[in-house]
């Protein structure tokens, strides 16, 4: 593991060898940021968070083996309390990662989005702007979510119709969510499907098929119930 | 963020100014408790928990802004350890707080109530008397949980017909869990739901429609299914 | 709480008496290890984890009372930050406990599984050997789980039909998973169900009846779809 030394910056604080820290940052107590990590200006890292956990794989895990590069917060970002990101990581500008969250590597999360409570977001995803992850979701490895995506709590996307039993190699087929669409708690997204623009998925949903923009799903498996209506777009609410 | 010194009552301590702690408290290693919070005799702290979290709301959060009140812990609460509790949550004599739980602002727990491991009870939540939350469940902010409440694992409760579209402002529209109703593993219940008196959700119930009370509903959407009997009633057990 | 003391073996480290530490292990930063624990050779211990709790049980715990035996951990172990394992906790060799995990007291598992991010395996459950639990799932106590079974993410498994009314003392009716079955993401298993040996249960699944080996079930209530062919067994891909 990377060596960690006391630092004076912060009481509690472990700090990695070529840390840099912006203008105005606010840390915690007992926070832990590894060797590399970038934390632009007047970021705030709540207590007992642990910024660029380099990686510690199984020896059967999928994911890659190529050492990540440092993990990135960009400016004005929130991490709140015992939130974890990984090395390889790249957080853009006001993002807030709620208490208990976890961040991997090699996934890039868009400006101002929302990672709630509790949520992992897996290696490999592209987040976009504005998104809005509630508390206690998961993210599969591989998921492209577009801006303004919205995923209520405890939403769980999935990457592998096999689950394992594949040839070695194969990338995750995680879900593409696009453009504003909305996804209502506790929904489960199969793997490789797509949720279109403006689409809404009811809560408690199991999305077996790709729902097309501004469709309203719903139900086990789902199906369409109703388009999404004029009133309801995001650019009447944004 | 509030000034923490380290503190030789306990290894790893580190408080803000003016926390009260009471008679015979005990606390685990690496624990943050931030200004101003009042913990009542006999009460247990686990290790890397943290007390009296500032808010660190982004900036599209509709939680209200006013600088909450202090943490207020009552007698003999147990947190154990990971858990993360928020200024201005004000938690009961007795109550349980699981591993890697988080209790909000503004949040009330009643006495002898138990929220288990990993669940999230958010902002606004009112929880009666010896109710209990199992692990890993998300009781989102707004919501009513009165006294003897059962949730098991997993449940997912939503505010927010709308997943943000909606004029600002508005008050989160949580449900309300009425006296001793009992929400199966994994159920979800929509926003603004009631769950009568001694109603039963089955697990994995998708609740669409209140629950009258003494009724027992299931599925996806949830229906009623019979009444729950006499046997099965608190008073038989309690 | 048990007597915990700063160590210089690694930054922020809190060790409770009579702590064995195997050859090679690796330690990061703020860990706490209680009083007792065992680590054998070459485990990897990330940043904030704590291992062998103690019990911290509510007045209203169902959970046995005895003082567990000392947390081990075999050889190989990789435990990620923020995770916690209990007291009594018994972990086979080159085990992966994710970020933020929680495994307790009198719970084996067998070498070369994962417990995954977020994930909770309660009391008293029995893990086979290169088991993959994935992200946030929560297995309950009195599980069994046998060889190479595999949880998608946010799997819920439940122990109490009665939630909480029945007579005091009984058992927890957790589920069997027999060797090899699959259960996809955000499925969720009633108390005392048998998932047979090589079956699978599809993502969303609320799974009220036992499921035969080799059969595929799907839906709420579950009901079987076909059987898993050849061509899936886990003797073609292992």
């Amino acid at each position: 593991m990377s060596a960690l030394e006391a630092s004076d910056l912060a009481p509690g604080l472990l700090l990695g060898e070529g840390v840099q820290l912006g203008e105005g940052v606010e840390l915690g107590g007992n926070v832990v940021i590894h060797a590399g990590t970038r934390i632009g200006d007047f970021c705030v890292i709540g207590d007992s968070a642990v910024i660029g956990k380099q990686p510690m794989l199984g020896r059967h895990s999928t994911a890659p083996r190529e050492q990540p590069s440092p993990a990135t917060l960009a400016k004005d970002v929130v991490v709140c309390p015992g939130a974890i990101i990984s090395a390889g990581a790249d957080v853009g500008a006001a993002v807030v990662i709620g208490d208990q969250a976890q961040i991997r590597e090699r996934t890039r999360l868009g400006s101002e989005s929302l990672v709630g409570r509790g949520s992992a977001v897996d290696n490999d995803v592209t987040v976009g702007t504005r998104v809005k992850i509630q508390s206690n979701c998961y993210v599969t490895a591989g998921t492209v979510v577009e801006d303004e995506v919205f995923l209520g709590p405890g939403v769980i996307l999935t990457n592998d119709t096999t689950m394992g039993r594949h040839p070695a190699g194969e990338p995750p087929d995680g879900p593409t969510l696009r453009r504003a669409c909305r996804v209502g708690g506790g929904a489960v997204i199969l793997p490789g499907i797509e949720v279109g623009e403006e689409a809404l998925v009811g809560a408690g949903a199991v999305v077996l098929t790709d729902v097309p923009a501004r469709k309203l799903v719903v139900g086990v498996p789902a199906r369409e119930l109703r388009d999404v209506g004029d009133d309801e777009l995001l650019e009447r609410w944004a």
